[in-house]
């Protein structure tokens, strides 16, 4: 039998690289997005197609109204998605208070109810946005965290957190999930994509997202809505 | 103006105490309870009078389905809450998988988003049901994590997890919270309590509660059941 996996899954294109990383690594991979009230909601329905087509055992969606705290430009409609650049150094407004530590919070139920010990997780330290609760230390602590506040840490079943593409380059991480057969075109990361999915193209995720693609050296597969 | 808190109120005995002990320490606090699909509703209901009387800024509710996940006595009513006593070094069916980890984390969201830096948990490590999630170490863990994973922690301003309570016996939480006005009778610390906030008087919860104010040689001004 398979190990279980618990990964996290956004919709968009690391997390979808993530799960089909854990899935080539042989785990029974039971995927978990939180709808938290993102303007992006498109990402809820990318999310429930990468599942079924990188073959995850199931797909959970937990619901969890972040949007009532506020806060993020992701939660709170009066708060305008910077399109004019990534700004080194700054953590921007699309950064929504604790969200890593909830998620992984929740993916750790997730894993002890069902009896995993392996937590996979798309965070990315290299192109990634500024945000706090990305970097390789935030998830050893977290590690750590899981295993003194489980029933299965305590008892000697380590947790552990797997970030498979944080040292990656976004060029990387698209060139593996390619190899591992991931349709990117089903993937969502603009943080104000239509309901259709289509991409703004000018915000810090679709940057990050088209510059990952042309230092790739791969057609970029994302419909843009202009 | 008065230093923010965030004051996680579970409706209880011991979060009663904190919050009363955080107000007495000048915090202007703002309760945070979660409708997490507890079988024991009734805590609600009490966290909200509580909070009232006890002088919080604000108590937001937010929902969380727990019981989706299942995996509790507390969450899942095919499993039956005991009934026969506290075991010492076991942990029992109604430990609810990773709560106190993602109770921690939505308070830690609130926090940043108001602009506090200061948690109070009701944790206690002395009379515990022992769960792995109310140890000191875990909290010291969580702190760090908070710590790394935030704007706040990031930028200098250092979050901190104050557990008041965690060394104290149940007699001693009884005693502090009189002498700072709690009104006991208004708590709910039951499993499994009726819709009006009666208590079973023999989960381990109500042994526990009992046990202390018999220790604290104060009269008991819970509402049994029976």
């Amino acid at each position: 039998m398979s190990a279980l996996a618990v990964v996290l899954l956004s919709g968009g294109l690391d997390s979808a690289t993530v799960l089909a990383i854990a899935s080539d690594e042989g785990y029974a991979c039971h995927a978990l997005s939180v709808d938290y009230g993102q303007r992006h909601r498109a990402e809820l329905a990318a999310a429930e197609e990468v599942a079924r087509n990188l073959g995850a055992v199931e797909h959970r969606v937990m619901r969890l109204d972040l949007a009532a705290f506020g806060g993020s430009a992701l939660t709170d409609p009066s708060i305008a998605v910077p399109v004019d650049g990534v700004k080194p150094d700054v953590i921007p407004v699309t950064y929504v208070p604790a969200r890593n530590t909830i998620f992984l919070s929740l993916a750790l139920a997730l894993a002890e109810v069902i009896g995993a010990q392996d937590l996979f997780f798309g965070a990315n330290a290299v192109d990634y946005s500024g945000y706090p609760d990305c970097r390789p230390e935030f998830m050893r602590a977290f590690e750590t965290l899981a295993n003194l506040g489980t029933k299965a840490g305590v008892e000697g079943h380590a947790i552990r957190l797997h970030t498979p593409i944080i040292a990656m380059t976004k060029a990387e991480i698209i060139r593996r999930g390619l190899a591992l057969g991931v349709d990117f075109s089903h993937t969502v990361s603009c943080y104000q994509s239509d309901a259709a999915g289509r991409a703004c193209g000018v915000c810090d995720a679709c940057r990050l997202r088209r510059d990952g693609f042309a230092a790739a050296g791969v057609p970029d597969p994302t419909p843009y809505a202009a």
